[in-house]
């Protein structure tokens, strides 16, 4: 067990450690004792049908949602649902390489299984089955690695998705992205603090991080981002001084091997594991009401793959949200992001199904 | 000196060692002895009016030209023109960090000195004017570095430069673009290996090179490059052995003080440095004929940001080149990039001006 403050009460406030039990995973191996950290938001009602699900981004947890998609004023609203944020396995508060330990011991730091997106949501829906007593949901929704998981729920339990919103995040992931991922690993990997995923504190590994930091800078938000300044409106007064002050700060509070728990099953994202490789297949399955919602700059999920995705579900609406922050709008930081998320979660929301 | 084999003649064919003498640096200090690589195609004729240069790009050499862009059957046409293609200082054919020996030998490794985008273009004028006795120029044109060159050449001697076309890169260098370059040169200075600039072979910072090779892969091409597994037409089995087989013994073969000599000054191309950081009133000093040729899929120099530079500079037509390529599309890959460039090199060269 590493003491990482960042994955504390103090940094994201209230959320529950529910254990599911052992869980085996696709990969082979299990993890002995699964524990999910989860916040809730709103009542489940009697009828259990109000539940929404919002599983986690790459590096992100229920902490983002909480404070800025969430609430009366929103179409996430807890007053109608029953919002359940799941933070996925290996993001640090969920069991994760860092905070193995008792009978997780034995898979601890370099020992750490390798988790799939499909593993992440087998995971939710004993969760939801066996604490919450909950069979099906009102929607899923969440952002990036979230979409992902957003998808394999839809194909996986397509009877118990009546409604799906995949932000920012593909079906199955493009080998363009794959790379992307990889050079972020490898910004990790190639410190030597690292040491094999056997440091002792994620600050030894500091550099690496920081180069990570430096790799989000360019790739998550766009280059119009940089040549507008749009830091200025986030109150720092230099480039510099938002990398230090914003983006550096931020990856290295964070555990190395979180992050390539969650990056490893980024990298390999794909619902058509279940049609032999068939996406068409895969994505036809899905009987909930789809809503895909790209962002118009991302770099890592562009459009174009999003919504050639979304041609190959039946019923489904594209809405693509307009944000310069590119991938990085999912930190809900323009003023005219959550406007737009909101008005298509409603509109989805308000469709009988 | 470090011997590298890829600096010679071996790997790059003929061209000729000129010493332009003692050179002052914008940044301070001088190169001794500074030695640019050119290579020339065609005859120079008795008015002199016949010749066009070409700047190199980062990483890159005059051997692309030669190959791929220069000949009977292009715009570059050597029965017509005297072309001269100069290797930029720290190329590692021009003088550069691992080469430095003799009278530079105090310059050498991570003694050499900063050297910026119109230190070469000071440095290419005097070359063609007392070596060759070249006054003006029937054109300029470079890709990348080799656009950064041109604008220079455009902005900072009007008189010597009748038409301009800059390929895939941005007058005054953008934040973003900025970033770019800094993980690059990142991967280089993160290697134990490098030493600080002092190490005896550049295979000790292979791991670096790769790193940044990898990086290159995600920036230097498009999602779509990658997507439709254009690397096939390249005769390539998989993605790995596309890495493994080109990209990474491309970049793993050169030397890391010369990548980084280059991308110090690719990360601040600017000609308005010569306006106060007016960039309208810099381009403004431009008599050139000029088309600006970005190409679409170019994530370093969007065609946004080049066609905003083209609106301000007069009589200027921008010119987009389609290829999935992506920045790297210079490499003239793909089948329908060279017609597009010759066509408008050739329409451009039609001009009378």
């Amino acid at each position: 067990m590493i003491d990482n403050p960042y994955y504390t009460h103090d940094f994201h406030g209230d959320y529950d450690l529910i254990g599911i039990g052992a869980l085996d995973l696709e990969e082979g191996g299990s993890i002995p004792d699964c524990r999910l950290a989860v916040a809730t938001f709103g009542t489940l009602n009697e009828a259990k049908d109000n539940a929404i699900l919002i599983p986690t981004w790459y590096s992100g947890t229920h902490q983002i949602w909480r404070d800025a998609y969430i609430g009366p004023d929103h179409a996430l609203d807890p007053s109608k649902y029953f919002i359940v944020c799941v933070d996925q396995i290996g993001n640090g508060l969920s069991t994760s390489p860092h905070n193995a330990t008792g009978v997780n011991a034995e898979i601890a730091m370099s020992n750490f299984p390798r988790v799939r997106i499909g593993d992440n949501v087998v995971a939710q829906e004993r969760l939801l089955r066996e604490h919450f007593g909950i069979e099906r949901l009102a929607l899923v929704t969440g952002g990036s690695m979230g979409a992902q998981q957003t998808y394999e729920w839809a194909v996986r339990f397509p009877d118990k998705v009546l409604r799906a919103a995949p932000i920012a995040g593909t079906a199955r992931n493009t080998p363009g992205d794959f790379l992307i991922a990889e050079i972020m690993r490898e910004a990790i990997l190639s410190d030597p603090g690292w040491n094999g995923g056997e440091y002792t504190s994620h600050t030894q590994v500091v550099d690496g991080l920081t180069r990570q930091a430096h790799i989000w800078g360019v790739l998550g938000f766009s280059t119009e981002f940089w040549k507008q300044e749009v830091w200025r409106a986030m109150e720092f007064e230099s480039l510099d001084a938002f990398l230090t002050g914003f983006l550096e700060p931020y990856f290295t509070a964070m555990d190395p091997n979180a992050l390539l728990t969650q990056s490893w099953a980024w990298q390999r994202g794909d619902v058509s594991r279940h049609t032999g490789g068939d996406l068409a297949a895969a994505l036809g399955r899905i009987t909930a009401k789809t809503f895909v919602i790209p962002i118009d700059e991302d770099q890592l999920f562009p459009v174009r793959d999003c919504a050639a995705e979304q041609e190959l579900i039946k019923g489904s609406e594209l809405r693509v949200v307009e944000d310069v922050l590119g991938h990085l709008g999912l930190f809900a930081v323009a003023p005219t992001y959550m406007p737009q998320i909101d008005r298509h979660l409603a509109d989805l929301l308000a469709i009988e199904v």
